[in-house]
């Protein structure tokens, strides 16, 4: 009952999950390691009160890694800039995008988003390593790489775009799944985000990819810390492969949905907000450069700005916290609801500040000692260092903890808010291979926390097990503002929802998540478009949506109202079915469109529409010389005549091998007369399945059509089935849509 | 930048929730009361030692219940019966299915459902659940009721079939929602398995939609038990809303995933073994009730079926225990891996039995005492009566238990396996409303925990919680099991996985479970279909799967090879732009055609397709005389005429009011002479959106464009743009593609 290829495609599934999951392994180590070394080196710096000189290895260290990065992207591989999550949607939705999925841009994406993350910047690898996947959904499941210049025997059937497209969606979505260690957030996440065609069979053999990857990554890393092999190969430790695990969940309340519904409010107003203002710097910027005509003056300006930026951010995070005063440990003693100072860590208080967890900066250790039977310090740690010092991993890692009622304060995460918010904006859009999904958790988590923070200072501490605030934890508020901001910024719902479950492996919060991810959807729906989607505009990637949305004058257009007449482009470049070389030739050279529809010449000399036939097709039909046919000098014949089989697959490409020569051949066919009276019968060759439609057919139906099947050409007929125009992606764009239709209105005003 | 009509369509989604979550409050209520006296009163009798008058009791009570949930089916509303899955995905597959959305069949199914789960019959409520659902989304979307007579002014605008389309799969999923508290899981259950058309934006509202319903549902079982008020309104305990909450999760280790991949096989082999046993003693029943003429025997034999069915479970359930010996409270002490009886709970070692988990039976209690210092007790419980009495779900809470590696031993477990999976394969597929998404996981759970328990037997107890051995708790693989089972029987990955995660709040068995799940899908893809969707082939609802696939001789055809002239219906019954009356009126009643391709007559007398009208809209325009235009005698002349405009909405009903009355109007006008030279102008009534494809179009993409676009007529044409065919449905069905296909090859063969 299984087919060989059904079996095939599971394998293939398999391997783009193996190789993702090895992929994010790697990356996982490399950036621990670089991590750890700058963190390690400044904390022993700071020991030895020795600040200038954290500063400048701070400093130094950074700004060398992003220069790496970003050099990397600017003079290599403009292509792996940014996350690519934009590309990669584009890609899916029908675009052709050049460079996205070549082997340079995979080497320079891997280590420029390694050195970005590694340096300190505020960013994440999820957005690179979604890219990362879907090259190599893209390079495995063709097993040939038009760089390298190589054609592997095998699975020559999955060299079409349907199975290249199914491939690079499971590829995204298994780069979500090893990044987050979150197998069906990946897949949900490909599929609300990047896919725009999607099946009931894919998502099961996505799901493989996912669990393949998921489980390749954390099997790697049980065994390795820093690269440096531990021994127990083969355990998952939950605290390693759960990123935020939470131990000690909390019952819901009613009184939950209050805070929750305002963190949805927030989530969407500063998620819309940082939408909007990424878009004006990211305007700026190009605005700045594209002012700018010298090719190298652009590249050092490129090349500077995430540097300078690092030089702020390193600074900052570096002396920001020695503007605040060191925190003494504190803790709630057992049957008491008062914060008590000095008291530390007991099994029987949970509320407490977890020694070891926090950072000293300069804060003096002090000792631990015995007072009153209970265990007591007077060390002290400071707050905003413990945010900002590490990677954004570990500072979500302390916002989420529960029980902390008393870690942080107002003032260390106002801070800390500003200093993410801002430095994120600002680094995401630079040159740097990098995301922001995690700097989003790391702010949403900020406010969170401090939303929390402000139930447990007006209502006090509840330390009683079974007590009815029991709920008022701000650790937990902090993982709904998280997820909100997550919302508010990308308008996800089912991803992130089930991406913050397996984040954090608490369903408990499951309700409050939910209902805070979908009001800071509406909340941010109602200011700004999602932040990919957005930035798929500023990119001019021409994207189609699944609903169309027609606004014209403040007023949404019914689309029923109008036909495919009032869009179409008209008129259109079309071949016969047995053509002359040297018009065929004239076409090619003369347009440059991507398809053209055939005719059949009917007796009175008109044509009627039979098919469609793309450029690339006409290009390797047209190079093949032998299969020109002599005319009798009447024109055409209508006799068919023995066809030479031009080899299937040779149809098959797509991209044109030599364009140069290829335009050279055909400027010898317009000019050298013997190919004057030669033709080329396309009866073979073209696709007899093309879809027509008639003028007449409601624009609503025409759009829904398109966008379903994944067109991209429609043709349009008369009802002699003559063709009066032909309907491409960019007549079904927006903006292209309000200009035609303005102009229909307009028409129709000026008769009344 | 948000329109009036997604605000209500938001709106809508919410009441929807809110309906079902109050449902599924009622139901878990009612249930719970029942079940609750049931076992509570048969306990007190064996405790009293009073065997035969608790065997009375619980035939007597049980079989009473029985007769009531099927009589409801049998005598009022036979829609009412099965789990309604199949019905409603076959309706939103796009085939209409008589009474399945009518208020008496919410009432009888919403009773037959309770009394059904409340007899102790080992079946679930989550099936009905989805129906229920369903129902209440086509009901409250409408705000009107045929059978109730009644139509309010709101909301008009979603009385159009997509909008009704939408508001099924999100009741359809808020069901699963409220049944399982499971929103996620509830969501993407309806879209892999109810669901045939899906947008992300439709996602979205079905997202906040099953939201709402888990909260309500929650929300109100927070403040009741057995509808008693508790007064803690408002918090939301995890025991009662995480239906099976595992406190104690444990580290996965990679060796894990070899009784995984065991439990996997095993799922799916039982699992395609069930689909095959329930469907062979489905078409027994068929047969059997079938071979009888008079109706009310049929009804006698299936009012007795679950009756005697419930008489058999009664009985075993109360006596099988009786077969086994007690079995003494047991544990394994502190530092040790030897498994001691007598000793009980302790919180140094957690592999324990729970008192008061277990079920004592006949069994000595006995008493507790303290010996060398630890608590023990000579008390015993029967383990087959823990797992046999009680609520399905109680069942899988013990089986899911952890550390509890020495509560059940092989004996009862495999009696209690038979036990479950005979009677659930017998039972589903009765009269009574239920569904067997709650016995499923038991079953699995059971095996699951018996491939545990083996695990323990061979390699011991280990109890140090840092031991590389800590992952062999048999409660995680009864999960496993659970999710293997589940999966082996529906097929479905993503659904189920979330579903588990949201059932048990343990994410750290995650990829485990995804493993189980995968492995049985692919078994038991091998053996047979899934559940759902061999039920709806035996229940004749035509469904189009998203993927044709056409096997003949056992070779799986390529059809791309074919085109739509080898499958479709030809020739085609039309009409005329302007048509006789008479000649529509023979139409009507000769034919039960649901759509015509209306012809524009050429000058050479041939007809040109121009558009489609379905059978509905032309017997609404005939039953309007005064649309009747007279003729001048020499047929239907071509000057366009004024029309009175028939109202929009007139137009758009979905059944015809008093048939026989409108049957009766046709003969008239074919009788009456003053009809003959009537004719009727379609011009501005037809569908001028409508699609055709040319003869030679191939028969993958004809399926494709049929399925996505969710068609019910598709017309063909030649190259004149006269029609040739049609396809419908039914042309596009496996068996009947297979026939067609045939017939082609055969004529290939016979020419060479």
């Amino acid at each position: 009952m299984v087919s060989r290829l059904q079996l095939d495609r599971w394998l293939m599934m398999g391997m783009i999950g193996f190789v993702i999951g090895l992929m994010g392994f790697f990356m996982h180590q490399l950036i621990e390691q670089i991590v750890d070394f700058k963190w390690d080196t400044i904390e022993d710096l700071i020991d030895d009160e020795n600040m200038g000189l954290a500063w400048l290895f701070s400093v130094g260290y950074s700004v060398a890694f992003v220069l790496f990065s970003a050099a990397l992207v600017i003079f290599w591989r403009p292509s792996a800039g940014g996350s690519g999550v934009p590309e990669v949607t584009g890609f899916l939705n029908g675009t052709r995008i050049r460079h996205i999925f070549s082997i340079q841009t995979m080497v320079a994406k891997f280590f420029s988003c390694v050195a970005a993350i590694g340096s300190g910047m505020p960013v994440g690898p999820e957005g690179p390593m979604i890219h990362l996947g879907a090259l190599v959904g893209a390079g495995v499941s063709q097993f040939r790489s038009e760089t390298l210049n190589f054609k592997l025997p095998f699975f020559e059937r999955f060299r079409n775009s349907e199975d290249r497209r199914n491939f690079i969606s499971a590829g995204a979505a298994a780069g979500v799944a090893s990044a987050f260690g979150s197998p069906i957030g990946g897949l949900l996440f490909s599929m609300e985000e990047v896919s725009s065609f999607w099946t009931t069979t894919l998502s099961w053999q996505i799901f493989f990819c996912c669990m393949v990857s998921t489980f390749t990554t954390d099997l790697f890393n049980s065994a390795f810390e820093g690269f440096r092999y531990m021994g127990d190969f083969g355990q998952f430790k939950t605290m390693r492969y759960i990123l935020f695990n939470i131990d000690k969940g909390v019952d819901v309340n009613i009184l939950m949905f209050i805070p929750t519904v305002l963190l949805g409010v927030l989530g969407g107003g500063f998620g819309a907000f940082f939408t909007i203002l990424n878009l004006k710097v990211q305007r700026l910027r190009k605005r700045i450069l594209s002012g700018m005509t010298v090719k190298w003056k652009q590249s050092i300006v490129r090349l500077a700005e995430p540097a300078i930026l690092m030089v702020l951010v390193a600074t900052a995070s570096l002396f920001l916290p020695d503007a605040f005063s060191c925190t003494q440990y504190t803790c709630v003693p057992p049957n008491s609801t008062e914060i008590r100072e000095g008291c530390i860590n007991s099994t029987t208080s949970p509320y407490h500040v977890d020694i070891g967890a926090v950072v000293p900066y300069t804060c003096p250790s002090g000792s631990i000692y015995q007072q009153n039977g209970t265990w007591a310090t007077n060390g002290t740690y400071s707050e905003l260092a413990s945010l900002l010092f590490g990677t954004t991993e570990q500072a979500v890692r302390l916002l989420f903890s529960r029980s902390t009622h008393v870690m942080f304060n107002y003032g260390a995460l106002s801070v800390a808010f500003v200093f993410y918010y801002l430095f994120t904006c600002l680094a995401c859009g630079t040159a740097l291979a990098s995301g922001i999904l995690v700097p989003m958790l790391l702010i949403g988590g900020i406010y969170g926390r401090m939303v929390g923070l402000g139930m447990v200072s007006l209502f006090g501490v509840h330390t009683d097990k079974t007590s009815y605030w029991k709920w008022m934890d701000p650790g937990a508020f902090a993982l709904i503002g998280a997820a909100s901001f997550f919302g508010g910024v990308t308008r996800l719902t089912m991803a992130v929802t089930v991406i913050m479950m397996e984040l954090t492996n608490d369903v408990q919060v499951l309700l409050p998540v939910m209902v805070s991810v979908m009001v800071a959807k509406w909340i941010g729906d109602f200011f700004t478009h999602p932040i990919f989607h957005a930035v798929l505009e500023m990119k001019c990637i021409p994207f189609l949506e699944s609903d169309p949305r027609v606004t014209i004058m403040g007023k949404s257009i019914k689309l029923e109202l109008y036909t495919v007449k009032n869009v179409m482009t008209s008129p259109v470049v079309t071949v016969c079915e047995r053509a002359s070389v040297q018009e065929l030739a004239a076409i090619m050279l003369n347009t440059c469109h991507g398809g053209f529809p055939v005719l059949h010449i009917k007796a009175n000399g008109k044509g009627r529409f039979i098919g469609i036939i793309t450029r690339l097709e006409l290009m390797v039909l047209l190079s093949k010389e032998d299969l020109f046919e002599e005319s009798d000098g009447n024109g055409p014949s209508d006799i068919s005549h023995d066809v030479n089989w031009v080899e299937f697959e040779e149809l098959l490409i797509d991209k044109l091998a030599n364009p140069e020569a290829k335009a050279d051949m055909l400027k010898r066919y317009i000019e050298e007369d013997r190919y004057k009276n030669k033709y080329l019968d396309l009866t073979y060759y073209y696709n007899q399945s093309a879809f027509s439609i008639p003028e007449q057919f409601s624009l609503q139906r025409t759009y829904v059509l398109f966008r379903t099947l994944g067109l991209r050409h429609l043709t349009v007929v008369d009802k002699h089935n003559e063709v009066t125009g032909i309907v491409t992606r960019k007549d079904l764009m927006g903006f292209n849509m309000v200009e035609r239709l303005s102009e229909v209105m307009q028409v129709e005003l000026d008769k009344l």
